[in-house]
């Protein structure tokens, strides 16, 4: 406990808050973290919100959005999680969750229960905003405004492949724009990743011929 | 200023963000009120995820996230700026901003920069939480998981027809499941939106055929 409370320097008044925290639904039946990434899902999309808002006076809505998705997205958050090691510290029967962005948000919900807002703002200011980052692109943004400027049709997202048993089920998906002729492909864990990844595949192919598009 | 400063319930000491949030982009060529709606946007789901998360102690994060939606969905939020006759104070040129949902979130945004999050908690309780509201249903992920486990398949959305020109185009789509006879179509202002109604479409259809799915 001392441990991880080092590591995220933040010292819980209730433990039980950081116990649960830190408890995966295959470990116990009730308390477990899922509630609380509910929880810090949100407050952290709020303090990292607030803080790009006030810091880009200037900047519009778009720039905000995907500034913020840059700091929030799954694969971000897995890094961070990753390197302060918080897996060593989570209870979990069978397999090694490999989510450990959840476990990341599921603290941050427990630090605001436990120490309020001001505190779980330092905690994110601290391991999440500490460095510059770039905004995310939106590619099914980018690859939809192309194809409607472009050839006035909506881009086509066809799922090529599913395989895996359903709680880990592999998706493969093409994209395609009528009258153009490359293709995006891409392979994700949920549907949603698969096209994100198809419509990044296909806007590098645009830019690689086109520079800009 | 008074009259809607009365509707609200909430007097500003900096006039200036409440004007801010009250102009539309088409009456301005800054301070507009499309950055405010993003950090309004941020406080709602932040400020109505902690009350949910509070007083439903133990229901599970889907109910949670669900439940949620049901108090941050654009047609809820529409219905209350409408009845709120927000529109009355907007500044605009041209069209009529139909989408009041973004209108009453930068007031959001714009009550939490000048109040904090006392007073916009406040605004939020008295105005959205102040009726009890059924979790929203996702139907995408309803018929998606009835897919899978009873077909194997996952649900196919195409894009029937595209009308209209580039900034207000109307879609519409249908779902099949492969070996189910029904079919779900839906129309909407975005491509989610019409998706979304297809799979609500084909749920009501399968429920009615079956009672529960």
């Amino acid at each position: 406990m001392q441990k991880i409370e080092k590591k995220i320097g933040y010292k819980f008044k209730n433990k039980k808050l950081l116990n649960w925290a830190l408890t995966h639904s295959t470990f116990a039946s009730e308390n477990f973290y899922e509630r609380l990434e509910f929880l810090g899902d949100l407050i952290l999309d709020a303090v990292v919100g607030i803080y790009i808002f006030k810091k880009y006076k200037n900047k519009d809505e778009e720039f905000l959005t995907n500034l913020k998705s840059a700091y929030v997205n799954r694969n971000y958050l897995k890094k961070i999680s990753d390197k302060m090691e918080i897996i060593k510290f989570t209870k979990y029967k069978g397999q090694k969750p490999k989510r450990t962005d959840r476990i990341l948000e599921s603290i941050i919900g427990a630090i605001y229960l436990d120490g309020g807002w001001r505190n779980v703002e330092k905690f994110i200011k601290k391991f999440i905003l500490n460095i510059e980052l770039e905004p995310l692109k939106n590619y099914k943004n980018l690859i939809f405004n192309y194809a409607i400027k472009n050839h006035n049709v909506n881009p086509v997202y066809t799922v090529v492949k599913i395989e895996g048993l359903p709680h880990k089920r592999k998706f493969e998906v093409k994209v395609k724009i009528k009258g153009v002729k490359y293709v995006g492909r891409g392979k994700g864990n949920s549907l949603k990743e698969a096209e994100i990844k198809s419509a990044k595949d296909l806007y590098e192919k645009l830019i690689r011929k086109y520079r800009t598009i």
